[in-house]
């Protein structure tokens, strides 16, 4: 008998937070590190691996916009939700000298800026988080520091100079676990997600959200993005509570889907916890 | 008699798009380089100069973060609004050999990457696009290019290698002109914008919706940004057409405000020729 182990690719380098909440999550599967959130999305569309697991929201830093975009393609769907607690650390190689500079990605790097400035740091923006302790690695640079997750410095074995550096303490990231198909079965407390854009006139927002509240459907978050074919015009992405099987939710996709120009059901997932 | 010259403030190198737009806007005034974002506020602020030019949305990659969570503060309104057509040139020097990375802002790298992608450059992100210029200038960087406007280039004194190399050409950049005190009188075609948050119960973002919609207000954007002290709750920036003089956007306004955790008027300006 062949034990399959779920494989669950992430962008990024072993140790970024992505792969931590694979490991939260997924204690059993076999995570894929990947350099571009695009190849993440290609592996689970082109069945190479079977899921994937990508951050789509930081507490502090907002939206990733990537991740926003590349969920228009087909073949993408939310099946899951994980909420993880981010706790940076200032990590540096052993003989380090008087720290001048601090490489991080910018979201990690926006979310320590008063530590950062405390300490008359120079932020320089890297590709990810663990990438950033690979590189003063393997550049022996021992006047820079890198901002990552205490896995990414136990796994390239240097030193945590402080830890929990970031601004707020209430810093959370929510990812998506992403597959080629949807969630068909309520699984109790679930939320859906959807994509929608509408036509340029007053009020067509409103018609929406109408049908949303006189159903008594509670809204989480809706967030907007640019259609990138027409300047001003913009994807709207709402997340709601509830499964797109129940009949409330049934019913109020069914109006708003007529009156959208696009439309595309993410999924329902069961909430994370948090 | 003191020939006093309007000095206004923006982030980035010479040469910077945001430069770009003050000359456009204003040329008859003195274009003030600061190094952040957060200084270019403080200096409006504490009076240290007249007023500022921030990019606020792009047509491709969406909002600037750091510049929406930066109009909360007090003291600070919008006056004015302009809209540059972004054209990329790919910036090297004189004596380059084959190009291996691409140096930018990371909203740059993303409006060309598909650009960076068919020619194989690996895009190293930078704080500013001008200050990328800079940087493979002094550093003699002859297997490294930049991606930043023909200004730059010019400024110091580069070659150009190709020019418009983003991806969509109908690439633009919206700014906001920010200034201490509101403009009162409304001046033509205006837009008005604010800010609130909400109590989280179904149907709230609706409620405030509505009261747009009963006078016939039409909404041109609606963005949320985390408000960084309860994980999951957010602050919403709506504009929309009209004066915050003109009599139905006044009741409208006032009919808000008493639904809303948090309220501020933004300002009203004329709006940007586009």
């Amino acid at each position: 008998m062949i034990n399959k182990r779920l494989r669950i690719a992430f962008q990024g380098e072993r140790g970024a937070y992505s792969e931590m909440a694979i490991i939260l999550k997924f204690p059993e599967s076999t995570a894929i590190p990947l350099k571009s959130f695009h190849d993440v999305f290609e592996t689970v569309i082109n069945d190479l691996n079977d899921l994937a697991v990508v951050p789509i929201e930081n507490s502090i830093e907002g939206s990733v916009n990537e991740t926003y975009d590349l969920l228009l393609q087909d073949q993408i769907y939310i099946s899951g939700e994980i909420f993880q607690r981010i706790n940076h650390c200032l990590i540096v190689n052993r003989d380090y000298k008087k720290i001048i500079n601090v490489y991080s990605h910018p979201q990690a790097l926006g979310q320590c800026r008063n530590y950062i400035e405390s300490k008359k740091l120079e932020p320089i923006p890297m590709y990810d988080t663990a990438g950033a302790v690979k590189f003063i690695k393997e550049n022996k640079m021992i006047r820079s520091a890198a901002i990552a997750s205490r896995r990414a410095a136990e796994i390239h074995e240097m030193e945590i100079l402080e830890e929990g550096i970031e601004d707020k303490k209430n810093n959370f990231t929510r990812f998506f676990v992403l597959s080629k198909q949807p969630l068909t079965k309520p699984l109790g407390k679930d939320r859906t997600s959807i994509i929608f854009s509408l036509e340029h006139k007053p009020g067509s927002l409103y018609n929406i959200l109408k049908q949303f509240s006189q159903q008594n459907i509670n809204l989480t978050k809706i967030e907007s993005r640019p259609t990138k074919e027409t300047p001003w015009e913009y994807y709207f992405y709402v997340d709601f509570d509830g499964h797109y099987n129940d009949e409330k939710v049934m019913l109020t996709l069914n109006r708003i889907k007529i009156q959208t120009k696009f439309f595309k059901l993410l999924g329902s997932y069961p909430k994370g916890i948090f």
